[in-house]
């Protein structure tokens, strides 16, 4: 069998039905094997764009994505989606070709060999889970058997399969049979520390379960949670990427944790006198630097299946277990007492405010109404850009049918067109919103002839504030005011998005008015996309929620920490658009 | 003093005009910094182009060049234009702002600390000469200097500074005076092999010059060729990236060597009893695969300043010295007896022939018409992709104002227009010429915000060929026509390039006529850019000149070694476009 044809049948044994990347002179042979195995590939404009639709598919399957880039830069420009996939546990199997197998620079000391040739594997290794080059053909079937293994075991993560060109074209016999490939399973018995933690939740008054994006990797879905956590009347709080693990409006989702979070949320946490991790290990993000006291009157338990990440924890944990979290919420269940159900309201009404809205629509606003309004089954693709981001998942309402998706461990700008295709090609949805700023809108607008060739229906919603919010908040606070890079005034600039979208002949749509505004989302199921939406916000609209800083007396800010988001509560409300 | 302003001294001081970047969190103070310093810093819509315009800056002033990007994503997406760096040997300052020193992955087994952090140092090393993270004030001075010393010593190329958030805003007091920083110099005693080189050249009836980039690195210009070798009457030959150091017409320039180089420049090597190459190690794009028989009756010396690379040949040497290009060719001058000169001109008139032209435009024909018409002070940006990138050189006319610049190991598609703003920052030139094909155009088109914001004077000509031409040559050749992502009938589309550039208000005109053509090159002096030019040429118009491949009996092919190039001459002219 020809090499590459047997890579095909690999991957279509695990349930591989679409692939992203772009052609290129090292990979035809690749390609030309996935599609004739029916792999659906979507050919995109820029290597980075394939690798970000690659890791939003394996997320809307829960399963594996596949990203196909040739060698050199071909490879480098996919290196932001490898990382993507990498600080967001999503097992991605990225395949270049590379040059002949002794034309490569590998263990040399130059600077390129081959044609446009890198030595991807070293540079991609701190980032994967597992790199190999494949320069022989007797280990080929060997190879991509143990990628993809990796890749799905233990905490998933991507993996990178570097074949050389001239293996692309031989033929190898079979070495065994091509079956779907199982995980390994990580057995350590930890009844003791497991029944530890059932005691200690029984015993608490008002524990509350921190649900991460590793509870959704070992397997645990809406069902499962409705099953078990809310079955016992135990509330949780969500983080980015566990968002849709539980519909906004169910009484014990208390909402979303941490900085850029919900206020209502945070506030539980600290309320607390319990809380359970369970696939989430309070990042930075989630705790914000004040790690040290964060949830100072609440004992934790953690439950996560990396040992490493146990061993590196900024929070101080009373009780760690290195286990499945699925595993580990099938243990304890059924030991669990049913909770009285204590004032879980007084934090969610918490969760949101309607901002002012004088003449120009608000963000956080249009994102409430719309997202409510909608009831279609949808996938919400938020970008990874600042103010954009916040108010995407500060405002999104999130019913039974929808699924949120972002990649929210990089947060990066110009994600969400590239997320958009690869969500759509899981054919898992009706309908996409995509949440993204002017700024991250162009980072990537090759994506929006893809999104037009796939007829996607998606609704572009442009959070349109002239520029990077974000970063002029940044530079308010920090820098006195001196703005460079952010905005029209100082020296960066935007094009005529309605000039733009008719290049790609994709709809356009302005809102620059409260009326506006209430038509659109009035008709918003009339609509059928791609529609390119370009909301118009203020300038320097303030976040809905975010931490706030104190003023010292010596004229220095310290940061609060998030028992209290900014805006402060005691002020009156009509301050927190200032 | 501040450390991000000591920062943006030291690189004032070593003459860094301009920088290029994206702001982010983790970068404003940095930039602040360099605005104060008056270091002219372009915003541009991606970090790729930031980087890929700070290497183009570097060639165009023959000094450093300086990236600022930020955390995580914005670091990754730089990468392909560190690898250009890297490859080119290009001293590029890349600058990432960090997470704070506490929150890095540094040396601990997690995928993340801080927020949008990654470990970038680990992933760049392999392709930088110097990585260093500076978390700490008291070695701050000392690692800046340190990093760009390495960066123009010896063989050029970037380094990579990442510095922690927290750092960025302490005071330090200066440890030494700030001053340029001198390259370190390699005192190697190579008279013994100096002497024998001048020994081989003078005995040798037809000797031949291969000038590398490692040659215009060293100091090599246009004046000391025309005072040594060209005075000698030594011929040369030339690559991509030495290209414009003697202008096309010079007698003793005989073309350009490689793959897809020209048919006269090949043949002069394979004709040549002594090849000298001076900066230039035969790779395998100059000598093709069959590097064993690469001019076969030719003794060959190299000159390279990178021992390393000496030790990592392909072709054989009878003499390698390991010294400095500029160094090497004044020592040898003066010993040097004058040629008689030998039949040169036989293969300089094998480097062009007019390609046929029927009813649409021929791209090569193009270029040498409108690179001979324009007579200013220009730099030629020739994108990496494909066939526009072998017509770029193989067909553009150097005189001795024009200069031409390609990331050329990289080759990468989407190089174009980001080297073009590099380029016209260093305001060396009053026109630029960017040759780019449709599917590279696309791939990096948030550059036109750019360029229409500085307002360059371009004439961007889209070599547009509906799809990627060079790879359906790959497809047609080895995989029996089955085509797929390489045109509109199998999986990639193109937008409406001229409602593309309405939308960033660039100026557009379409030929698609050979009077169209004639017409526009009558008048191009007078056409001020931007402006997109869009040249529809035959859809699978053949190369100018490429390798050759020769059937064997059974069917199979066998590449031919560039003595002869295809199209074989001895076929009838007639038959070259098909």
């Amino acid at each position: 069998m020809k090499t590459t044809d047997l890579l095909a049948q690999v991957l279509k044994k695990n349930n591989l039905k679409c692939a992203f990347g772009l052609q290129g002179g090292a990979v035809v042979h690749i390609f030309d094997s996935l599609i004739k195995k029916n792999i659906s590939v979507t050919f995109t404009h820029h290597e980075q764009s394939a690798a970000l639709a690659a890791v939003s598919y394996a997320k809307s399957v829960n399963g594996i994505g596949c990203v196909v880039v040739t060698t050199g830069p071909g490879s480098t420009n996919s290196i932001t989606g490898l990382l993507a996939a990498w600080q967001d546990s999503i097992p991605v199997i990225f395949i270049s070709g590379q040059a002949r197998a002794i034309h490569t620079s590998y263990k040399k000391k130059v600077r390129q060999v081959g044609t446009q040739e890198v030595n991807i594997c070293d540079i991609v290794r701190p980032i994967t889970k597992y790199t190999t080059f494949i320069n022989q053909t007797k280990n080929f079937q060997i190879e991509i058997d143990k990628a993809i293994k990796i890749a799905i075991s233990g905490r998933p993560g991507p993996v990178w399969i570097d074949i050389a060109l001239d293996i692309q074209w031989q033929n190898i016999p079979l070495l065994k049979k091509i079956k779907k490939i199982i995980p390994k399973k990580i057995k350590i018995n930890q009844t003791k520390k497991i029944n530890k933690s059932i005691d200690l939740i029984n015993k608490s008054t008002n524990p509350l379960f921190i649900i991460g994006y590793g509870a959704v990797l070992s397997g645990i879905d809406r069902k499962i949670i409705n099953q078990t956590l809310i079955k016992k009347s135990i509330p949780s709080v969500l983080t980015w990427n566990t968002a849709d693990l539980i519909p906004t409006n169910n009484k014990y989702n208390l909402g979303i944790v941490g900085m850029s979070g919900q206020r209502g949320a945070n506030k539980a946490v600290f309320n607390s006198d319990l809380i359970v991790c369970l696939g989430n290990h309070l990042s930075i993000p989630h705790t914000t630097t004040l790690y040290k006291n964060y949830a100072p009157n609440a004992k934790k338990i953690i439950i996560n299946i990396d040992k490493d990440q146990l061993k590196n924890l900024n929070v101080k944990f009373h009780l760690k277990i290195n286990m499945d979290c699925k595993d580990y919420l099938q243990k304890i269940i059924k030991n669990l007492t049913k909770k009285k159900t204590y004032q879980l309201k007084q934090f969610k009404k918490l969760n949101w405010y309607e901002p002012l809205e004088k003449k120009i629509p608000n963000s956080n606003s249009f994102i409430r109404k719309l997202t409510t309004k909608i009831k279609n089954k949808k996938n919400i693709i938020i970008d990874g850009g600042g103010t954009a981001l916040y108010a995407g998942f500060q405002s999104s309402v999130i019913d039974s049918k929808t699924k949120i998706t972002c990649s929210s461990a990089i947060s990066s700008m110009g994600t969400g067109l590239s997320e958009t295709i690869g969500s759509h090609k899981s054919k898992k949805f009706y309908k996409h919103i995509c949440i993204i700023g002017d700024g991250s809108f162009l980072m990537n607008c090759q994506d929006l002839q893809t999104i037009y060739q796939e007829n996607i229906n998606v609704l572009i919603i442009i959070v349109n504030n002239n520029g990077y919010l974000a970063i002029r908040h940044t530079q308010k606070e920090f820098l006195n005011e001196r703005y460079f890079g952010t905005h029209p005034s100082d020296g960066i600039s935007f094009p005529n998005f309605s000039r733009l979208a008719k290049a790609f002949k994709i709809k356009y749509k302005k809102i620059n008015t409260i009326d506006k505004s209430k038509k659109f989302i009035q008709n918003c199921n009339k609509i059928k996309g791609p529609i390119i939406v370009d909301l118009i916000v203020d300038e320097s609209q303030p976040s809905l929620f975010k931490q706030g800083y104190k003023k010292n007396a010596d004229g220095s800010f310290a940061p609060s920490d998030l028992s209290e988001m900014y805006p402060f509560i005691k002020d009156p409300i009509s301050n927190t658009n200032n």
